[in-house]
């Protein structure tokens, strides 16, 4: 595939097929597919970051599908157009992913104003999430008004897709067992909201009583930004209080412009995500060396036995350099 | 000074006049210094390890140091030596610190089993924690059985005295604004235990609801460890359940042995400095070159402003090397 392969201006324009091949090209991992991929990423980033960047997390049964299908119809109803992504480090390297599977959203799936994406199933550089930045931009470009980032929460994934997106919100169940209620440890301090899903029929009071329960933990928690992370309840099923979230996110837009919050965070995000890029890219040098590709693992375990001290490790590697 | 000038044998049948020369050269800045203070821990290290160690976080006012000498002068009487270190990394440079100040605890300071050492002034690799990290192993040579590792949680510094302790623990006020009431976000996740300081006098009845509060705060977080984190009151100024705390800490070593997680979350906070000194390591070879010098500000900028991609400023600077 040849970068001149893809037209911009269709893409632009909101071509689907031009934005497919776009992202296909972004996904590869050849070295000359990189190079095209970057020029073009460069070209079209004057017409990019005119959308909401909205991450979505929860565990597996908390109805990701069924809430995104909901709110993303919603939001084409309100004149919008929705791109949804997937982080999934745990996809098969076959490219299947257990995320972003068409079939699990149908009606949105078959919307013109809605572009739908799995998980890529792998990535050099930067990982899954750096491919999943790139469509991100890639879709902004094609005129998405909505980004919508879905995660599983494998691994460091949320934290990947909090770092991308502007506003991050943790799905939750109703009730049940104490070990599905737990929120894991870190997400109260990554999340801009926890949306309790499934509140409908029996596990309204339930709900209901998950938000108190949340809500205080979270009164405990000092905030320090302009924004006070949100409780709230919904049911995707019943398309009941989608338009309260939507609401929400909104909110949290104004509140940020307000406070000059908005593009500084995707600022920070940026800088933050080139020192991490650089750091991949050096220690993918360090490992490039033979001597010290041969040299780390050794070091390294005699560094956790605490035969060596860190410090004289990393300096024996560097030395070598 | 030369690494020579210390006697090792001195330091570790536990001579305070060669501890204080060895942590001197350690928090020497000068290359040669550097060099002699690695040969020096290295030859050292198989004495050290036989500590607990355990890290004291909290907000100035919450009766830190009043804490450390009660909780120090009770171990003390259980048999133990007790060394009190800092990581304060806003501690000026002339050398002094607010923390570790030993007229801060007057007490503790007179006794021959506690060792009192301010934060290190500064730090070039690893900053401020990596000094306190080889003053802990010295300790240890000297044979101190609990160290005690205290910040006051400016910047990083939770993190960083989290990443090099057994247990982390958080002093909290009973009630109080609601200002103060607030957990730093991020704090849950560190913590192995909340303690309610200043619980005495009028603030009994407040320090109990602020435990149940805390409690429940708690309990809504998953634990997937062996460890639940607890929340506990205490009075440092009348002596008040500063055995349990003690006996916590205890509970949680024979535990933490148990579930084999006590070597091996030492092993893993080896590993993972070792990988931040090699990051910070590399980024200084790379600050060396003076093309990549000039140009990383600039780069930086565009980044930011979203004028290129992290990916292709992450490449370019690559290239320079």
């Amino acid at each position: 595939m040849e970068a001149s392969a893809i037209d911009q201006q269709a893409l632009q324009r909101g071509d689907r097929r031009a934005l497919a091949k776009a992202i296909t090209l972004v996904e590869s991992s050849l070295e000359q597919h990189r190079e095209q991929a970057q020029q073009l990423l460069e070209s079209l980033l004057p017409a990019t970051g005119n959308s909401i960047r909205v991450g979505i997390s929860g565990v597996p049964g908390v109805g990701k599908s069924t809430f995104i299908e909901t709110f993303g119809l919603y939001l084409i109803e309100q004149g919008k157009r929705v791109a949804v992504l997937a982080v999934d480090p745990s996809s098969p390297l076959a490219g299947g992913s257990i995320l972003g599977d068409k079939t699990r959203m149908e009606q949105l799936s078959r919307r013109e104003e809605a572009y739908i994406r799995p998980s890529p199933a792998s990535g050099a550089l930067g990982g899954v999430a750096q491919k999943t930045r790139e469509t991100m931009l890639l879709c902004e470009a094609a005129g998405y008004d909505v980004i919508l980032v879905e995660t599983v929460g494998v691994g460091q994934s949320e934290y990947q897709v909090a770092g991308m997106v502007d506003f991050f919100m943790v799905l939750m169940l109703p009730g049940g067992g104490d070990e599905l209620q737990g929120i894991k440890r870190g997400i109260l301090e990554l999340a801009d909201a926890l949306v309790i899903n499934k509140a409908d029929g029996d596990s309204v009071q339930l709900a209901r009583k998950a938000r108190q329960h949340y809500n205080s933990a979270m009164n405990l928690l000092r905030h320090t930004s302009f924004w006070t992370p949100q409780v709230m309840t919904c049911s995707a099923l019943k398309n009941d209080n989608i338009d309260a979230i939507w609401g929400m996110i909104v909110d949290y837009y104004f509140q940020a412009l307000k406070a000059d919050a908005f593009a500084s965070k995707r600022a920070r995000q940026n800088r933050d995500w080139m020192r991490q890029l650089l750091n991949e890219m050096l220690l993918q040098k360090l490992a490039s060396n033979p001597r010290i590709k041969a040299l780390l693992p050794e070091l390294e375990q005699r560094v956790e036995a605490g035969g060596t001290t860190a410090y004289a490790a990393a300096r024996q590697l560097i030395a070598l350099l």
